[in-house]
């Protein structure tokens, strides 16, 4: 259930099935800490990330506790910190985990000729809001990420070097990082308005439609002069 | 307070000092209830929308209860509930005032050629973001908007009617309202990522370049055929 799969042992439960397919970032950050963990691990690491994520989204970020994962994973709150250790590193693993299907955006950057572009990434990135599915813990993360300082640390920084250092290196231009961010400033404004605000008519318009009127100035963003 | 200034009776005080200048839209809605307020009136209603006001940006609309923000403002709860109703009209009417600053936009929009709406509306919005002063209100309507239904409707509702509305008005275009929606998208996602989530390198960005990047952008979606 990490950004990079990881030898399972033989026997060991698979992941949660409600848990998104892994994306697999080139660079995964080494979170797990102390002694390697034993036979039952990964099941165990699993459940407990499971439980992260589900109070995280109903909770937010403050209200949710160590304590209350344990609680929900029905282990000891050691085993949290065993695997994890500090609460913020329970949710930078839990945001992983939702932003899994939003990784695959630098290849879907990477992936064609650089006139489409900015189509490409606003229909994959759109399409991740659009599906109920992949929106609901991108909502959960948004609202733990504006409501508290720390989780809009994580966001930052899993946000920064892993979706958009990855979108601007494909870019091979100077200021790519800034550029990629404006992109990604029209694309989640946009998904904000839409899918979390729900203001009419951009709310109920037709998601063609906005793919078409978004994707240039994503494509400007990027690659105008 | 009130989004439209009402005749006062000689004597009362003044509006609070904290709070921004009112904006004057067109239709403000209609939310006294009940006989009207006697002398006393204006300066109780404007204490308890100032404690409304920091209520809420300190908690967020789903921690604040009438009966907190009446303690706050000294008065006993009955009297929040004739001047204002319900919680979610306190939050309204809060809301309006907090916004304030931003009511203006339409102005920006209408106040110039129309080549120049785009840069205009960019740097006037962008511009009561980057003051700490009218940026802490949004700030924390926002928050309660990403993560309280009733809030994000009385945030839709403001918006909608008293914002968009009012800048499509200025474009006389069919699909107005989309194109200013969109616009927004592009100018709220921008301060999304550089004021809430600070993002970089768009947080330490000069405003000027974030300015010469983003309104264009804005232009286009507002008056591109």
């Amino acid at each position: 259930m990490t950004g990079t799969p990881r030898p399972r042992t033989p026997g060991t439960p698979p992941p949660a099935a409600n848990a998104p397919s892994p994306a697999e970032p080139p660079e995964p950050p080494a979170r797990r800490r102390g002694r390697p963990p034993r036979t039952e691990s990964a099941g165990t690491r699993d459940r407990i990330l499971t439980a992260a994520r589900e109070e995280f989204s109903a909770r937010g970020y403050e209200k949710t506790s160590v304590r209350g994962i344990a609680k929900a994973a029905g282990v000891d709150s050691a085993l949290v910190h065993h695997y994890f250790g500090t609460k913020e590193q329970v949710f930078e693993a839990a945001v992983e985990v939702a932003f899994a299907p939003a990784m695959n955006a630098p290849n879907a950057v990477a992936d064609g000729p650089v006139e489409g572009v900015g189509e490409r990434l606003t229909r994959f990135v759109l399409g991740v809001w659009d599906n109920p599915a992949t929106r609901a813990p991108l909502v959960a993360i948004l609202r733990s990420a504006v409501t508290n300082e720390t989780a809009a640390a994580v966001f930052r920084r899993l946000v920064a070097t892993q979706l958009m250092r990855r979108v601007a290196a494909q870019l091979h231009l100077p200021d790519a990082e800034l550029r990629a961010e404006l992109a990604a400033a029209q694309i989640v404004g946009t998904a904000l308005m839409r899918y979390v605000i729900k203001l009419e008519p951009l709310a109920s318009a037709d998601l063609e439609q906005i793919i078409a009127r978004v994707a240039p100035v994503v494509q400007g963003h990027l690659t105008a002069p």
